[in-house]
């Protein structure tokens, strides 16, 4: 399992000659065979081995994404969108080998329509330029992955983050796109309007493809207004139960609570150490509320209630919005703070997703699990959607962490698929959860999903070899 | 365009002798050719002319569905998912023949889940039931559209109603399903995790496919607590701008109303006589409010002044339970209601949706060019999604009159789609909207629907002929 796609290599097979030329020809210096620009597109944040493409294409619009799938479609070519490479599970590795679809350039806001909140962007803008260039405008969008990630590709993962529990995740906030598919056609799935009847549902089906049913180059999304007040608090207890039942119970309760993670105390001590941070070094949530400022102060007030009934230490309010800034600052940047705990480490991150009250037996389950590891591990994550990640640090080189890695990942992962939950809430399947996914859905759901590529995708060009194998 | 599936009357054929022995044997009084019981399964609330299938079977439980589906395979033979009947586009109707399968017998509560506010039924469950199984659970399922339709047809039909501008639709609140497919198999997608990054979003990809993709035997649903304090208001208008700019208004500035419903003097004129409610008679909104006691004054306060501002009249609270019952009973019956104004018509109603900052102008266009019919017409709707329907009064024995209700239909649909908005909110395409699909999605986007039915139905048994041609 620490190789997961060393058995796909066989695909593998040199770039066509001619296909190369005509790149070259179209592309100029936007067609790289450089070895470190392939290695640079053949590597992402999960922890496998480096699976560099044949050649990466930096395109600047729809009609050259066109072209190049035009040109791979003839030579069977496989092509993989890559935006910052961000992904956790390996869903940009080129296993088969193929082209890296740069999609950077591409990142033009198309159009804000503050009157109806929503947003067209090109695939390749980032979360937070989204976020900057609706700074005066009252409005913001929600989804906030860890990494600054582009558009194209937290559609590609169906991605989510801190917001989700009261915003939704991509699947909820993804109105409409357009894709470039396997036969080089170019189509827009969905309207602006909020809601709609008309046919399949193409666009919840392309959210969470992982780029293997057509390469998205535009994205329209849902936005909101600024809240008129926010208030974040941090507070600590002596227990992991505690904290845990605190997030079970105001999701049960209906506070329409805004942000609410969970870090262990590991996690906080990597946060103190990398952010210049001064936290307690406890199981700690971190919570914000949105609304009026009356509605924001009754939220904190019953979260405060219930935290003190499960043993929560006093409230600490952040309430300045540079402090507030500092402290999810602090959260998105958790991943890259455990990773500094053990230098030259690469990290696992479980992503299991369960329903809410099934989330103590399963996080504490994890936890009980992680006590037998060897190597360092921390668990953090968006419990008031029931969604945690045990981070792992191994030594890649070492198969025998590897090894020691993947069996707990596998119980953790099996312990919420008994609970009615999921192998992954917000990371995707990549390479690296294929099994997990034939576990979860059943063969039968998996051969369904097998179909609906192979009439979309006939000659497997689009990021083969992902999610389920052909 | 009033037999708009008179066309496809070619493809059907009479049940093979075989099925129908088969049938019987395994149904036995459950399998019914009779002409009423026909005649009842080929007719719903579109005007279409009926088109009654070959024979029903009722079914009561997945298995049985499994053995339906091996046999209408066999040979061949359509297969017509039918709930209670309610259908506005005709998507119940045989245009092709075959069995129409019988759930309503199927409608059992499978399994509430109030610590993780889900529940699971089987698919003949109606909304009405579900609600009142959770009746003394402190939550509730939101999801209305005006009839006490099925979970199964609501998924089919990607349905919504006056809560969606706050909690949702189908799309939004169906978390899993249990779906026969059409070769026989029982599939599960989805988990009851709040969100998933699981391969493809199978679940949504057969929500809104109108039986055309399998069949779905259990729904799994979100569900909400009881909102503290709910408060509910009657506001009139002198004129439709003032309303639909106070809707417009409401949603930009971000207040979380729980419903906003538009009706115009004829609709309620037709529901006070229905109803026997005394309604001042003048275009209207109903709103309702769902938060904490204060929370509910804050937003109501801002909406009234709102309302106030585009020269609405004195708010009419309806406080008191009974009071919001009688009125959203009134407002759920408003289409029943219309149909009065006409004895023996029928309707047809449009079910635009376009972004909010167009409603006024789409909104006002509607009824400035159903201000050259001759025959009633109304309009309401929920605003708050941009959501609304036209309905449009005719005799469906009178060509003239439907030529003339497809015109006005037709002008209404193409106004929307130059908006950036959708043809149907949450009716479905069934026979009715083809055309329009068409012309919403593009051809291409329209292709690769049928492209995933033919890998899911090769032998197009699933209710052909809808949504899209083959």
């Amino acid at each position: 399992m620490n190789q997961p796609h060393a058995d796909l290599d066989t695909f593998r097979r040199a770039l066509p000659e001619a296909l190369g030329s005509a790149l070259r020809e179209r592309f100029d210096e936007r067609f790289s065979v450089a070895q470190a620009v392939r290695d640079h597109h053949g590597r992402d944040e999960s922890p496998f081995p480096a699976a560099p493409p044949d050649a990466v294409v930096y395109v600047n619009d729809t009609a050259e994404v066109v072209e190049l799938v035009r040109l791979c479609r003839l030579h069977k070519v496989p092509l993989i969108p890559f935006g910052v490479g961000s992904s956790l599970e390996g869903a940009l590795l080129a296993v088969q080998g193929g082209i890296s679809v740069d999609l950077s350039g591409m990142n033009r806001i198309v159009a804000i329509h503050p009157e109806d909140l929503t947003a067209t962007v090109q695939a390749g803008v980032t979360r937070k330029q989204l976020n900057d260039a609706l700074k005066d405008t009252g409005i913001f969008f929600p989804i906030d992955p860890g990494a600054d990630a582009t558009l194209g590709g937290m559609t590609a993962t169906r991605a989510s983050g801190t917001n989700a529990v009261r915003y939704g995740t991509m699947r909820e906030n993804v109105l409409a796109l357009e894709v470039v598919t396997a036969d080089a056609k170019v189509l827009r799935t969905g309207t602006r309007a909020r809601k709609s009847s008309a046919g399949y549902d193409l666009t919840r089906l392309l959210v969470g493809s992982e780029g293997t049913l057509g390469i998205v180059t535009e994205v329209t999304v849902r936005l909101y207004p600024q809240p008129e007040a926010i208030s974040a608090a941090v507070v600590s207890f002596g227990s992991i139960e505690g904290a845990v039942n605190t997030a079970i119970q105001t999701i049960q309760v209906g506070v329409p609570v805004a942000r609410c993670e969970f870090l262990d105390e590991a996690t906080v001590r990597a946060i103190n150490a990398y952010a210049k941070t001064s936290l307690r070094e406890a199981t700690t949530l971190f919570f914000e509320f949105h609304g009026t400022e009356a509605s924001v102060r009754e939220q904190s007030d019953t979260v405060e209630q219930i935290a003190r009934d499960n043993g929560g230490q006093d409230f600490e309010w952040a309430t300045r919005p540079e402090e507030r800034t500092r402290l999810w600052n602090a959260r998105h940047n958790a991943y890259f703070a455990c990773l500094q705990v053990r230098p030259g480490c690469r990290a696992i991150s479980t992503d299991t997703c369960v329903p809410i009250s099934r989330l103590a037996d399963s996080l504490i389950g994890a936890r009980a699990i992680l006590d037998r590891a060897t190597v360092p591990t921390m668990i953090l994550g968006h419990v008031g959607d029931g969604n945690f990640h045990a981070v792992i640090l191994v030594n890649p080189e070492d198969p025998a962490e590897m090894a020691e890695c993947e069996r707990l990942n596998d119980e953790i992962v099996r312990l919420a698929l008994s609970m009615d939950g999921t192998c992954t809430g917000e990371h995707g399947i990549g390479l690296h959860k294929m099994g997990f996914l034939c576990e979860e859905a059943g063969e039968d759901a998996v051969e369904l999903m097998r179909r609906i590529k192979n009439a979309l995708d006939p000659d497997h060009i689009m990021n083969p070899g992902k999610i389920f194998r052909a």
